[in-house]
Order: structure tokens, then C-alpha cells, then sequence
């Protein structure tokens, strides 16, 4: 019996690590000498640096850089057990969590800490970057991160310009002559879950804005400064950024990331399952089980079981999903490539209760036992 | 694939029958040409005659009889597919449940009515009797059934002692000369839950008649007649009624079935098995599937369907269990036959949402849709 074991955390209740050693322990009540392959699960979202980090037997890196309001904050990113790999989640340098709701204001929030954390892994050997976008509190296309890395942007009176997204509409040349110079060797792989361009009414400024703290006179201003910008960029680089599919991720960084430094993006779970080699782990196995604390196939909710259950399909290996809470809509997840799914919850119970790291464990472990004493039984 | 559905009722909830006609559809919505068989369960307690009545195609009858206080009362039993068995639950003629709390009174409670239902039964042509003991309000030791049978007891001036209790310590005689002559030819099963004996410290006065409505003073008494009654039938009919096991259940009845009338007094989920023909219907069968609303391997809860375990085991039958509710006691029910449970509850809800009976019967069918998938993974 060799199973692999890709789950999800149990957001607020327990992580991927310990869910993965309930099931082991499941898994082992029946078949005492199963061989068991635990992989964190994430999606390209929250907590993706730690179970990457986790995956790989890499480390987290704690650095001062400037953050969204340009004070200085410690941010956290991860290199890879290879040590030349960076991961960088956005929002740890210009996350919208970092700012009060009160001091939201788009206009003046900056990604210069997004590339102060990419010098920081150049400097510490790192060529290949692996970034998650998402839930940055910026509408500044990536200048800032850029600006960091030794892009200069100059206004009509040939005066680089300041930080944040007011300052997009002041651009009109780009100096590329103190880039540095170790960027030509880096690759970037960023997970984008998003299909916005960078300007337009389905742009950066306009659908993320007001989440950022924009108000309706800010977005008209912000979607210029985008439209500027990616008319200077075409100009003077001959790239159309705008219509980079997800180049109004977080902010436009998607933009910068895609127009400036070359990078491949794609969905978040695709390029996590691709960097933990879900693939390769899956040869030779039985069963692939998967889950996290909320289910369904309509939300993003599920998004990383799903991608696991989409590759073990491929392989014909029958996937068997856990979850504390199985929405409604239930069938599509069959359809989707799960084999079986089954809440763990195992009474009557509040989600207060329910979310107790002792019981998910223990559910978890149950569940599990009773599934492989099937499996026995029909073997 | 060819399955067993025996499931208890989820009381409260939905009937043995919906259950299984949910599961039905979950196990057609993998194996859409699977052989399925549902037999109804009950415990031979509350819902013991209208699952032996519904499994066997039988019919249930009304009959007003003496009520446990001696007012008219409309009681109900059945008469199986056989149209020779009857099954009554004696607490339709003298349940508890028919007398106010304010009005208990084991002193005055009459069995009369039980057999008045015999005897109705007897008319109607039958001779094999199953009899549900248990939730009486009486503790006459059965002689109000006797009675209505044609035994006449008397008291020390030859005279016929009245109902109730409290006339037990009065009698002197039995005279069996008007005993109905139908009675001879019939053979009476009796489900019986207890073990307690007739009279003393564990007898049914003791242990029973505070529940009944009996103050500490007419406990003595009770238990006093019941000693006395056991006497006489030793002394006239040369039967020891007091160390029958079950003989002080529902008040004496047990004593009366069992020295009177030939009674064999057996577990009721054995004589339910028995009667539905439980493991002959379980040749061919690869999967078992049982459960019912709560499920533990502790108390009363969860016996029919380990029942129904034990039997699957001994023919090496896979058995399914589902519950609303697993406690936490959980390892004891795959010690006791059942190869794997799961809960059917989908997510932290109340236990009024997850009784409701539609979420029931969806989580059912959702969760053997599941089970099913996976077992035709393996296959």
C-alpha cells in the first residue's frame, strides 16, 4: 500500500503538516507498513512560502525592507531546499493586511519592499524566483519593485519620480541603465489567479481599487497613471503590457513582473504542484488522498485539492478527499477528478467546535482508519 | 453488486424506510444495475411492529382494549405476512406513555389489555405471538393479561382478586378451568431486554416502579405481592417464576409470559433478526449496509445495527454503518463487526438543522454515493 498525502491546512484549525500525520496515523492503524508520501498542499495564496519551504527542507528568511506606506517593516520570504530558489509572497512587503483600513490609500502605496526582497535573495545566490500575487494594498503597476531593482523612471523635467500609483501618470521615460545587472540571469515564475488587464474598466484600478481604499475620484486618476504607463512602456520598450493576461494583479505587478523580467505566469496551484513535484510523486501510488477545511468546486475554496485530484486522474490513481465542511454542491467535485469525499465531521457540532486542532486531528485519523478498513475489505 | 440495506430508523428524523430508499439511490447512482434488498430494523423496542409489519408485508390492527388505568383505550398491533403471527408491544395495552405523570400508579395499572390484544389475536387466527416487552406503567407480575385470558386468581375467600398491584399479596388460588383452549396451541416469543427477576432487590418493584410512579411505602408492598404471587405459582402450578431471567420485566409481565404461557424470552434485536430472516437474506450480499441517527458501542443505541454486524461477520460480509452521530467510543464498533462507519453529517451544523429529514436523506445518499465510488475504484 503506498499512498500520497497532499493536503491543504485546515485554515484556523490545523496545519497541512499536522492534518498529513492524523491520516498517516489512519492510514497505519490498517496497514501497519504502508509507505506514505506527505507533500504540503498550497495554492499560490496564503501560507504557499511555508509549505513550499516545508516541501523542499528549505528556510524562511526574515528582512527589513520598505513597506506599503514606505515605513519599515520585517518581511518574510523563503528559499527552496536547492537554495538557489526564492519564494516571495507580494502581500509580505505591500500586503494590504499591513496597512490600517483607516491609512488605506492606493495612491501612495508602494512595491519597493517586493524588489528590496528580491535584491535581498540575489544577494544571498538566489537566480530563480517563485512569487505570489495577491492582496497587495498598491495600484502602482510594480514601479516601485522595479524602481528597487534599478529601473529609473523619469518625468517630463527628466526627475525620476516618487513612490506610489499617483505617480504613474508623471512618466514619461524609462532608464534601464542601472538595472542590476544579476537580473539577466534570474527566471520568474509568479502564481497569478487572476485574468485582469492592467487599465480599462476591467483593470487594475477599477476592480481591486476600492477594496484598496480607493475612492471613485482616485480610480479614474490610478487608471490613467496605468494607461500612461503602459504607453510609455510600448514606446520606449516596445511591450504592450496591457494586455498581459493577469496584468492587473495586484496592482499592475503582474505587469512588471510579465513586461519587465520576463516571467511565465500561471495559476497558483499549478506552479506549487509543478515546484513540489506532485507529478513525480505520484508514480507507483495507490491512493492520493487530499482536502482542506472547506470544500466545494464553485469557490477558490478546494482549488489546491482539486489540482491534486486533476493530476492523479491523468494517472487513473483514485483520490480520496477530506474536508470539516462539504458544501452543497457536492457533485461537481466527483466530476472534477475526486474519487470520494467525506467530511470528517463526525456529529452535530458548532465550527467552533469542529475547528478544535485535537478534534480535526482526531476526525481526520478516524475518517481515515474507516476509509483503508474498507479498502481492506474490498482488496 | 449485490447489497443489504438494514438500517434503524434516525429517530426524530426519517423512518428506516426513506433511509434505506436514500441509500438505495446512492449506491444506483454508482452501480446503476446493483441488486439491492432493504429489510427495516427495530430493537424490539418503540418501532418493533411497524418494522416487522412493513418487512414482512403484513397489516396493522386497531383494537380498544382496558387501558393500564382501566379507561378504554385504542391500542395497535400486527399481523405479519404470515397472517399467523402476531406482534404486539405490550406498551400499546399498558405503556406508560398512556398515563398522565400525575396519575402513575403501579398499585392500580392493569396488563388487561395485553390480553385482551391476545385474545383478539387468537380470533383472528393466529397462533405464534412475538411480544415487545418493555415501558410499561404496571407491576401486577402479567396477571391482568392472565386474567384476560380466562386464569382466574383468587383470594383466601375464594373470591376473584381485583386489577392492579396491589391485589398480588391477596392471592391464594389459581384455577385454570376457564383458560381460553386456544391458548394451548400457541407458542409466544418474547423480547426481552433486561434480566432482572421477579421480586428482591433487583426485582421489577425496586428497580422499575420508581419510574411507574411507586413511592418508597408502595414499593414494599409491590414487592411484598410479587414475592407472595411467586409463592402461590410454585405452590399451585409447581413453576419457579421468580429466577426466570427478564421475569421482572414490564412489572412481572416477563414472569407471566414465561411461567404461563411457555415463553421463550430472547434479546429483541436476536428476535428481529430471527423474524426478518436477517441471515438468510444475507446470502449472495456484498456489502452490508446499516446505521441509525447516534451510534456508539456503549449504551441501548446502535444495538440492532450491531445485530445485524454480528451476523454479517460470522458469513464475512463487509458491513457498512451510518450515522448522524458517531460518539467518540468509536474504536468498539469495528471490534463488534463493523468493517467501517461514517458519519453523514456534512458539515458543523445543529442537530435540529442535521435532523432535518431532507439533509438527512441527502447526506445519506451523498455519503453511499461516496462509499460506492470508492469501493468501485478498488474493485
Amino acid at each position: 500500500m503506498k499512498v500520497l498525502i497532499a493536503m491543504d491546512s485546515f485554515k484556523g484549525s490545523i496545519s497541512s503538516e499536522d492534518g498529513s500525520r492524523a491520516i498517516a496515523l489512519g492510514i497505519r492503524d490498517v496497514y501497519s507498513d504502508a509507505e506514505i508520501i506527505a507533500l504540503p498542499l498550497a495554492d499560490g495564496g496564503e501560507g504557499t512560502v511555508e509549505a513550499l519551504v516545508k516541501a523542499t527542507g528549505g528556510k524562511s528568511i526574515k528582512k527589513e525592507v520598505t513597506g506599503p506606506l514606505k515605513e519599515k517593516i520585517d518581511a518574510v520570504y523563503g528559499i527552496l531546499g536547492d537554495k538557489k530558489t526564492a519564494v516571495i509572497e507580494v502581500a509580505a512587503a505591500c500586503g494590504l493586511p499591513l496597512v490600517p483600513s483607516d491609512k488605506r490609500n492606493p495612491a501612495v502605496a508602494t512595491t519597493y519592499g517586493v524588489g528590496e526582497l528580491i535584491r535581498d535573495a540575489i544577494d544571498k545566490g538566489c537566480r530563480e524566483f517563485v512569487i505570489g500575487l495577491g492582496g497587495s494594498a498598491t495600484n502602482d503597476a510594480g514601479v516601485g519593485m522595479l524602481q528597487a531593482l534599478g529601473f529609473i523612471f523619469l518625468n517630463s523635467y527628466n526627475e525620476e519620480v516618487g513612490l506610489g500609483g499617483q505617480e504613474l501618470s508623471n512618466i514619461r521615460k524609462i532608464d534601464l541603465s542601472s538595472v542590476i545587472p544579476e537580473l539577466k540571469d534570474c527566471t520568474f515564475k509568479v502564481a497569478c489567479d487572476v485574468n485582469n488587464p492592467l487599465y480599462g474598466p476591467k483593470g487594475a484600478a477599477h476592480i481591486f481599487g476600492p477594496q484598496k481604499g480607493a475612492t471613485a475620484e482616485m480610480i479614474k486618476e490610478l487608471d490613467k497613471g496605468l494607461e500612461n504607463f503602459a504607453q510609455i512602456v510600448l514606446q520606449e520598450l516596445g511591450r504592450d503590457i496591457q494586455n498581459i493576461v493577469g496584468a492587473g494583479a495586484a496592482g499592475g505587478l503582474g505587469a512588471a513582473f510579465a513586461g519587465f523580467l520576463h516571467a511565465h505566469l500561471q495559476s497558483g496551484i499549478e506552479l506549487v504542484l509543478e515546484i513540489i513535484e506532485m507529478e513525480q510523486n505520484m508514480q507507483g501510488v495507490d491512493f492520493v488522498i487530499t482536502g482542506e477545511g472547506k470544500m466545494d468546486g464553485q469557490t477558490s475554496m478546494g482549488k489546491a485539492p482539486l489540482g491534486v485530484a486533476q493530476l492523479a486522474k491523468k494517472h487513473e490513481i483514485p483520490v480520496l478527499a477530506m474536508a470539516g465542511c462539504i458544501t452543497e454542491e457536492t457533485a461537481i467535485l466527483n466530476e472534477l477528478g475526486i474519487t470520494s469525499y467525506f467530511s470528517i465531521v463526525n456529529a452535530p457540532m458548532t465550527l467552533e467546535e469542529a475547528m478544535d486542532s485535537t478534534v480535526t486531528s482526531e476526525n481526520l485519523r478516524t475518517t481515515t482508519k474507516q476509509i483503508f478498513r474498507l479498502i481492506q475489505s474490498v482488496k
